[in-house]
């Protein structure tokens, strides 16, 4: 599994209580999971359409580095299953962990569409240039 | 279930495709379950445990108004469960749905404790005025 | 008067003084009541007209939580008026009150236009689906 | 009345028909007031006490650049009362306007506190450096 | 130089050590030279092409209010170029300096246009009204 | 140079032309150099000191992914230097550049503090746990 994005917990992402606010952590999580599937299927519109349980292992506080991590797990034929872990940068302990996000390849129309991979891609060479 | 919070989607909620950004929608309904649970378990220190598997049943778009609802299913000992709908306000279209969201209530000192509620209070009236 | 949603006050709320920002409170009081117009006068294209006297009763802080309550109280031609309340959840006490807000429906080219409706619906079937 | 904060209206600051939301702005009128407030009162522990009647009368579209003016109007014992319009920075056409925002000075226990100020400042020299 | 816009340093702009978060500052000056350049440019389309040095010369916290100062040293054929100060607005410290940010004023097409101007307006009538 | 973080471009990163708002992506930029700088200075308090020539070479816009990358290039005995690139993840054309970004490295009385470090950490072990 490869860690890529980081955050340095701010203020702004806290909840009452002074803790990560889940809802922030939720949010990071389906923006880089949706940069991994885009770049997976080669399609700019890829959709979130499931995750499995969600485990909230342990809370972070204001100052902590956290980094998120994915990785692609199965490729159907229009869609894609990645697994997802957050942690904390330095103690490495599990922030959060997510089994399964599916997501799906939508053609222009909006219906699922092919998207003709089989396998994890590490060149990121799918998506033609604008 | 009843549905209280509401939300109008508007630009800042919208991913890059121009559709309601699913962490945004994630990071609604933690908010919100996060106070239904401080109003059930009487406890202003109750985290975010688990979420079981969420389905993204259909999108949203610029303008569409849509709504939260909860109910609680189950209290445990220092715990309770919830079920989460978001749906369209015009059409009650679901846009997303999640049958287990669970919350903790945590003592002082960070550690599960026990919150004495074994059903749904209608009143309010468990939280002490500060 | 009925309350619908509610908001959990977090650091991303606050002022410098460790308050609740009136500027965040009067953005909720905003959205909501663009909500409410919208249901009532069956036309998204509601723009807030005019607030009357806006009297900020009480604070909040950080962990209150916060419900907004709005009833429509005078149908025109092309307008709607209606009445604000935000309330702690909890001791139900008033943080801010608005006598009127009143809402105008415009029509494509961007003046006012009759709405045709004289009372509140409470069934929400007044928008066509998309 | 003198003019100072600017604001470009970008995507983030739009309701969902697309026009400059008036929660946004209301927001931007509170954090200025607040700040000439505290300016004039020699006090930190500024805070909103009412807004009279609130006239939306034009709009903002994406790309317009506004600016918010105010003036101090009357001061009394342990508060004070200016007026407030935002416009156009290009066509001067003023899209809201505020006769009467009333800020109260507070003392360390949090009620109304004498500010010892008659008259507007123009040196803003009322607040001790920390 | 001409100070105009103002803010309020609240907790959404602190970074995890609870100062003045040094990107919040730059989102600030970048979006004050935007309007700026787009005045003295005559042109919507202006974009920031260049930053020279930035010294972050002192902090804020929570509660500084800070004022940002511009001065157009510079006309190119396609660019301007301005200084920058960010100062405290009770203390007059400044905070942050930049000597030189150019800004490119582009054509329908994307490419730089010639503006016309060889230096600073003060009258804000280079824009035409929409 | 190592890229970690990653970004989506939303619509609330737009400014008012529809392209990538350059003071969004300086705030990026500012968050993983003040993470990077806390790993290799092993201390939390860490602050932005300078940072030399932006220059922003290309532009961005609403669906585009982009990364940055970081490098230390210099260690003082209290600062850190390093070198900034952001580019599209598709393209891997330069977005941003910029040669240096300073950072002190600060003890609890808030002056320059030495950190002790002479060259690039890859194990992230420097910081105590808490």
């Amino acid at each position: 599994m490869n860690f890529h994005t980081r955050k340095w917990v701010k203020p702004e992402d806290l909840n009452a209580n002074g803790t990560l606010f889940g809802g922030a952590l939720l949010r990071w999580v389906d923006e880089e999971a949706a940069i991994y599937a885009i770049l997976q299927m080669g399609n700019h519109r890829a959709v979130t359409k499931m995750m499995s349980e969600i485990n909230f292992v342990a809370s972070a506080v204001q100052g902590d580095m956290i980094e998120m991590g994915l990785k692609a797990i199965h490729f159907g034929r229009t869609s894609m299953t990645m697994r997802a872990v957050v942690r904390n940068m330095i103690t490495r302990k599990v922030i959060l962990s997510i089994d399964k996000i599916v997501f799906v390849s939508l053609g222009e129309d909006g219906t699922p569409q092919p998207h003709g991979y089989t396998d994890i891609s590490y060149n990121r060479d799918r998506l033609p240039t604008r």
